[in-house]
């Protein structure tokens, strides 16, 4: 279909996504709907992205509501592989960027990137878009795509679009379907966490070791909240030092994840 | 330039090389030809294919008699990147094929049928060919690439052409040119092990290690030959059993490989 659309001219956005859809989704599919003739979704639960005990199985699926969005939404074309389909027996074959992929969801996901960066690789094969789409929500993700679309060539424009928030700051993310109530509040210390953070940047703090700390304060006097990882890092390499707060954060069973580059307003 | 040949409905065979052209890489051009509207020829010593102390330094390189063999054979582009050009400071991304890539050429050349992966798929992002050409003189690196190829998705047939010989049964090959008098003597080893196992097998004979002794007497009874394998394989595999006869044999300092399907009358 891809070939044909180009054939005649049409260009063509894709927005890769594991489904359970919801705002943050649906604005880079706006976006791709608003710079290309043609706009293909993804859907697809990625088991080799995954760990062992991570939450392949518990994963939120919801097929019509998805198809249901996405219709209304305008879409072109719904690509939902199967795991049999994207993985057949005897498929050997993984993607690997060094580097970018070793710190922070490098080193709490082994395994996380290869599994990221080889889906998308053959997304971009098979759908062959001129543009992807992704949200600025998962950041070392984004920069492990930008790296492996660079390196290996692939004619596609990697579009970041930033993160959707929800309106006391917790950023939009399938997984906040986990939170039972009490843990919804508790992942409002994330936003909270960087807003605070991005307010004393713009009060002319500068020294990375306190930035951090007023991460961690605000972050460990949430009780519910685990941190597991809370830097600033250069928003390329994933490395310090850099205005990029990352976070990861355990809420009950649920691991969230955020960031804000912090020499930019926090929004809302 | 692809992209402009695709939108006009044309046809795109791509034929990779290492350069240093000889007959084998001018039959597949040939073919390439034929059977697609536009043909890119790729020239690129691929140094991450390549080991420490393997001949990636030494290995002959001529851009003139290259360029003007592909005039004459009416190819339509020539795409010879620079070592910067195709791996960037930066640069990160590494394919990896697991199971075909592991015995014989794997074992004996480590990472080098990485560096091939993911070559052939930059090659593939940029040219997006319809078609790619590849000698079934290196077979294992066509079971490599035709796993690749499907395991991420690439729209891309491969077609592999005979192994093309000198009269006295050598196989057509870039490092042939190391060979002094008396080694391109012994190099006929190679298929003469081939030719009499082929007959061998013609002859009734299945039992695999019977078939094996056969190879190593031949190869054996030479001099200056140092065997590295002599195996019976499958080819898409490339474990045992199987009716593909590959070879790995040193002749001074020189690496020469070679195969036959069994199965197959040996060819001249």
């Amino acid at each position: 279909m891809s070939r044909r659309w180009r054939r005649e001219g049409l260009s063509i956005g894709l927005v890769p996504t594991m489904g359970a859809l919801h705002a943050g989704h649906l604005s880079l599919v706006e976006r791709a709907c608003q710079e290309n003739d043609r706009v293909v979704v993804s859907i697809f639960v990625n088991p080799i992205q995954f760990g062992p005990g991570e939450d392949f199985e518990r994963y939120p699926r919801d097929a019509e509501r998805d198809a249901a969005l996405l219709a209304k939404a305008g879409v072109d074309a719904i690509y939902r592989p199967t795991v049999a389909a994207m993985y057949p027996p005897g498929s050997s074959t993984r993607i690997h960027v060094a580097a970018v992929t070793e710190p922070l969801e490098g080193q709490a996901r082994p395994g996380h990137f290869d599994g990221v960066a080889t889906v998308v690789a053959k997304l971009f094969t098979a759908v062959e878009p001129d543009r992807a789409y992704f949200g600025q929500k998962d950041a070392q993700q984004v920069a492990v795509v930008k790296r492996m679309a660079r390196d290996l060539d692939f004619q596609v424009e990697i579009r970041v679009c930033p993160t959707v928030r929800e309106p006391d700051g917790v950023a939009r993310s399938s997984r906040n379907a986990y939170l039972n109530v009490e843990e919804r509040k508790a992942a409002a210390s994330l936003s909270s966490a960087l807003r605070l953070a991005a307010g004393t940047y713009a009060g002319g703090e500068r020294h990375p070791q306190r930035l951090r700390e007023i991460l961690r304060e605000r972050l460990e006097a949430e009780p519910l909240a685990q941190v597991e990882y809370a830097e600033l890092v250069d928003p390329e390499t994933f490395t310090a030092p850099g205005s990029l707060a990352v976070l990861a954060v355990r809420i009950g069973r649920t691991r969230l994840i955020d960031n804000h580059d912090l020499a930019m307003e926090f929004p809302g």
